[in-house]
């Protein structure tokens, strides 16, 4: 293998059943069956190439080269790639956002959904849908979710071999929209996969772990179905619980922001005064609200006129992770 | 009886542990053992007068006539009284708060709890403390805290007659203060009553129970040894989980305010970089940032700096509910 180079493309994905907690840390193998919706507007673009002449990995992380913790993550899933591959090469990777990172869109599920399709087409390898979604959930947990399209289902499994994400219906099933509404472009202080590993700390886990299946299956129908109103209130209950189980872990996590709870609140009133609009969270400080494409204007002009929200990102349902470029020598 | 009338002080107070949810609405017996400290620096000041020659009763609050509900509140307590004076005179009440109502200080507490006294005394009856916490505690729960002084322990007993409150350490015996940020002096949106009441459809509350006995007991230990590394943690627990039982409850409360947020976040903030200072919450959108008398000056200073506080109150432990002048003709 002289050089070998692949370019990905992978969208994020806002989760209506939450991933919070694991079964297996280190094989990130989650407590709960969870489910998503990829989103059009938010992606990650990677290219990695396999390059016979460099003796060290080279990690570019939007303009900058990677360091520390962040650079060791992406570095140890090259290994598992090229593990498969049964290479040693080392590689170029470059990756870029659409969107700020760390502020609360997923951006780890994007970038190592897009890192495992570029990285695996580059050392020659051509996974089923299935595998690579297991060997992206080694990378982050939630980036399974962004191998498929549309609305996502991770089945939890008991095993490394056995929890995998799988597409529940194509984007094109339901003109739903999640309308992004980002009150900080800061990083989190507390990263997912500490959150993760300290939910069972929490004494209201086993609660919410009671409370998900029938939740879970209501959110199921609601997709199947087409409808929000079925939907929505399940999907802030999962979001408030999210948040809840994060602030009574030991220590607490509070992902909480001021501008979150404005945005919050003005969704709730809008809806009583008639616009459907449902508000999810992931763990980070901003605000995803759903609704149709019929009110996703209406929705977004105004989130704009909140004086927290600096941004508004309008999401259709996203296609799988794809290949964009690939050069095979 | 021609005319009788007696005018009453009382403080408000802060649960360290919360009542949220009633084992009985209609007598207010809490769920659970619950615990307080008055407030010096936030009273209500309350005058009856019983005057045969009126033939309906009067209420004035504040500045204002009362009206509907919280009128028909006041005039149920004052047949509560004229039940166990077998009176039938109506009466005239004036009662002032020094702080503004509705903003997550416990107006109903510090105002039934003179009622009870100025009431009581007015209709020429002299009731224990321990009955006259139980009487309070009839028109508003967290009002029979207000009776006794100091640190005040609520036992929640298991009928109307053994559930009352007692004092557990007089106001001298910690120099603890109760920094208030009041970040918005708005009315709540959904009453405490309405809470309590609905509490019961959190799937959460079930777990809340059990880890009450553990807290309630550490915090009454860090009381008597005085010890606030041991109480902050466990206040804080308690205060996020009233909020979380709010947002899980059916339908959900959201008693959040971005001014809150942003209060607990600094100061998070502030002990991190070694303030002795913990949050704890009510129901409403306001902080208390409670800390030894040492720091309470730097603690105000800080939280006047915070955008959204509008006005901080600095509260030691409070006195019991007083007489503070009778009229018996």
């Amino acid at each position: 293998m002289a050089s070998q180079k692949a370019t990905a493309e992978a969208k994020s994905n806002i989760a209506f059943i939450k991933y919070w907690g694991n079964r297996n840390n280190a094989l990130r193998i989650p407590l709960n069956d969870n489910l998503s919706m990829n989103l059009d507007h938010a992606f990650t673009t990677t290219t990695v190439a396999f390059d016979a002449q460099i003796n060290a990995d080279q990690i570019v992380i939007g303009e900058n080269e990677a360091q520390g913790a962040a650079r060791d993550r992406v570095i140890a899933h090259l290994d598992r790639v090229r593990a498969i591959a049964k290479i040693e090469t080392r590689a170029r990777v470059q990756s870029q956002n659409n969107f700020p990172m760390g502020a609360g869109i997923a951006s780890s599920a994007s970038a190592f959904a897009a890192l495992s399709l570029a990285a695996t087409r580059a050392a020659g390898l051509e996974l089923s849908e299935r595998d690579l979604s297991m060997l992206a959930r080694l990378g982050s947990g939630s980036a399974c979710r962004s191998i498929p399209g549309g609305f996502v289902e991770w089945i939890a499994g008991h095993g490394g071999n056995a929890s995998y994400a799988y597409s529940l219906a194509a984007p094109a099933h339901w003109d739903l929209r999640d309308v992004i509404a980002i009150v900080s472009a800061e990083e989190k202080k507390v990263g997912s996969s500490d959150g993760h590993s300290i939910a069972h700390t929490s004494p209201f886990l086993l609660t919410r772990q009671n409370n998900l299946p029938a939740r879970f299956h209501r959110v199921r129908h609601a997709i199947r179905a087409r409808d929000l109103a079925l939907l929505g209130p399940a999907i802030e209950e999962d979001a408030v619980e999210l948040h809840l189980i994060a602030m009574t872990s030991r220590p607490p996590i509070f992902y909480w922001s001021p501008g979150m709870v404005r945005v919050i609140d003005a969704a709730r009133a809008w809806r009583a005064d008639g616009l459907a609009v449902y508000f999810t969270l992931d763990a980070g400080p901003n605000v995803h609200l759903i609704c149709e494409s019929k009110d996703a204007d209406q929705v977004a002009s105004r989130a704009r006129e909140i004086a927290d929200v600096q941004q508004v990102i309008v999401n259709a349902p996203g296609d799988a992770a794809r290949l964009i470029e690939a050069h095979l020598f």
